[in-house]
């Protein structure tokens, strides 16, 4: 029974009881953290054998000493293992360090200031570079954006992924717009998942834009199913049947897979993206740090490892979004929220009744419940509608997540009906 | 006896007598590099351990889980450990990733787009920046400065630093000079340490020069002493005492430490100046890799710890360094090259009679022995005097070293003698 149906005196009725339900659960002594989109402790668990698995041999199979210098971008047997997680080839994908968040700011910052073609290619060079962004996202897309001068333009997403028509549509028309972000597959934080449809007109996307067009496919949760194996459309093979491979570059990590804050990030791009890239951080680095590269070879073996290690995350992960979806399932019944009932990934995106998700994260922020800032998914922190809040259920433990959720839940109600109330 | 004093006629037997040695030499199948600056594996294995000192115990003495996301600036206990090789206070310090290089470009990347010291600090937006080096220098230090477009002025390197007076005079009369770049202690490639008054005269430097000014002090070799300690003026205490400390950016690592891939990077700055960085970092990167801090810290405990590690590390490299300075001695009786008889570092920088290193370092190659290009220990790889050849015995065996210098000493010999021979 929806709420916006109720008459006047029938929601009187409901906020007299959320109320009641609110003041309850701040008198309790509650302290909760639902921003935090990283792994809890026992999936770092998962991977402490990572700590003994090289035995202190470090030489790897191909002879080289991966203590010492040299090998900028990255180790054979680490191109091998994690070529399959962005579905290339292992002589198409560049192995760094401990983060594909640096990785995406230094290739914007080549493409930006430097020109990711060789000289003269700077988006700079060519005026004032704007770029695409589907909201909600990443806030650290935008902030990278931001701090490289980079004019954001926000496009919904769909269900599909983002709204494709007004993509075409803004990059016929402007050729100063240099690229899209794109978070392929449990899309942080709505969890869309591109369809073959939307990643088809990626692939197209490059041929109407203007020079230098990049796509940033930031394919972080490429492994990180609750269930069965969700298989995305291969963007680089498409681009290439189009001739567009040169505006993808393609990124992935094991942030989420081995250790949030020491494991392997990667990147795959065209021969000619790599060597202009691999000439910008001969700059500023000898190269990664191969021991570690060498550690997650030994330890995962293959894609199959990686499969069966993330088998495990989705076991201590997919009963925590469980109760998330559960508990949202009455907000769902009232009318008062959406959401998409994500099958991976880090996030569940929550979307409110108009011009309440500030009100209802200040609420949830008086009961000790503590939600990422609202416009955070936005670019510049602007989420027009004010309706966007983005959920992150990973680390807490489920009794936790419990708690915090109930406290959500009479947040959303309290503040829905008072809403309701004044516009009756 | 010097060679120039030689008669025309004795000068042809030597000549004779090298030219039959370096084609007996050539004929051997001889396959050296003397290029490398990069630790032997022996050195390497000093710190095998490293791998299984954590006893997959990840958790630090703080409760702060290393394997986690957080902790922009690094490990407390890493600070602790690493802030007495810069000669800092642990809050003064922060703690990287795998390499120095990364935070100096980084750090000069801030200064030049972005501005040190917030928006409109930007160097780029004062004109056309320029940066004094040096010379001979670190390569890679001079790539850094054309990558992002700061125009380089060598100034000579003296047995005591830089030329001050030189630097004094330049930085006066033209304030879009924007910093200098020091290697203090055994310096790449000379070997000079700066004397006391050299660092007294650099803490005042910035007084006279333009806004914004930052002396990249790239302390590679703070601990790489062959024999006892050498102890360098504090600057940034040094600075402190001038109101200049600001302008103060150090730099330290464990490349040559622990592993020359796998190490960790750090460097020190002024509060303010940390703030701004750490700023410009948080766009970039969620964190270190704390993992491998904490591995370092375990493993090293303390600066006791580190200086009784790098007496092992000189117990190895010694001998190396010793092999050249004796093959060296021949050419310094026969007045046909100048070196600094360092005790510490990575290099030795050999200086031939004016216009010879081109030559001497081909006719090594023709004997199978690899040098670094001539060049590049300058800006823009421009050795005005073609006399700089700078050699690295740290990876070779011994034997390899013999061997290397017998040739480049052949070598030298036979293009003194033959330039002495054209002008008599």
């Amino acid at each position: 029974m929806k709420l916006e149906q109720k008459s006047r005196e029938e929601l009187g009725i409901f906020l007299t009881q959320y109320l009641s339900e609110f003041e309850a659960l701040k008198a309790k002594d509650i302290n909760l953290d639902l921003t935090r989109g990283k792994p809890s402790s026992k999936q770092l668990d998962l991977s402490v054998g990572l700590d003994s698995v090289l035995e202190e041999n470090y030489i790897n199979v191909n002879g080289v000493d991966t203590r010492n210098y040299g090998g900028l971008d990255g180790l054979v047997e680490a191109k091998q293992l994690f070529a399959p997680v962005l579905g290339v080839a292992p002589d198409e994908i560049l192995i760094g360090g401990n983060s594909s968040l640096t990785l995406m700011y230094q290739y914007l910052n080549l493409a930006t200031f430097f020109g990711a073609n060789g000289p003269g290619s700077d988006w700079m060079g060519e005026g004032n570079p704007k770029f695409i962004c589907p909201v909600p996202g990443y806030d650290r897309h935008f902030t990278i954006c931001e701090s490289l001068g980079l004019e954001m333009i926000p496009v919904p997403m769909t269900d599909q992924g983002p709204d494709m028509d007004a993509i075409f549509k803004l990059v016929k028309k402007d050729v100063s717009i240099k690229g899209l972000w794109c978070v392929p597959k449990y899309s942080n934080p709505t969890g869309v998942t591109y369809s073959r449809e939307v990643v088809k007109l990626l692939a197209e996307l490059p041929k109407v834009a203007g020079k230098n067009f990049r796509i940033m496919w930031d394919n972080a949760y490429a492994l990180h199913d609750f269930e069965d194996e969700l298989v995305i459309a291969p963007l680089l093979e498409l681009a290439k049947k189009e001739g567009t491979q040169d505006s993808v570059v393609m990124f992935g990590s094991t942030s989420k897979v081995s250790f949030a804050g020491a494991g392997i990030g990667f990147m795959s791009a065209s021969p000619s993206n790599l060597e202009f890239f691999k000439k910008y951080l001969s700059v500023q680095t000898i190269g990664p740090d191969k021991v570690n590269q060498w550690r997650h070879v030994k330890f995962f073996r293959d894609i199959v490892g990686l499969r069966v290690h993330m088998k495990k995350h989705a076991e201590i992960i997919r009963p925590k979004f469980q109760v998330v979806f559960s508990k949202l399932e009455e907000l769902g019944e009232l009318g008062i929220g959406g959401w998409l009932p994500t099958k991976g990934g880090y996030f569940v995106s929550f979307e409110t009744l108009k011009g309440l998700a500030s009100k209802i994260i200040t609420l949830c922020g008086e009961c000790g419940v503590k939600l990422t800032p609202a416009g955070s998914a936005f670019p510049y922190k602007n989420d027009p509608d004010d309706t966007n809040i983005r959920l992150a259920p990973s680390f807490p433990e489920i009794s936790a997540i419990e708690e915090a959720m109930n406290v959500f839940v009479c947040c959303v109600k309290l503040a829905s009906v008072q809403k309701l109330l004044e516009s009756k």
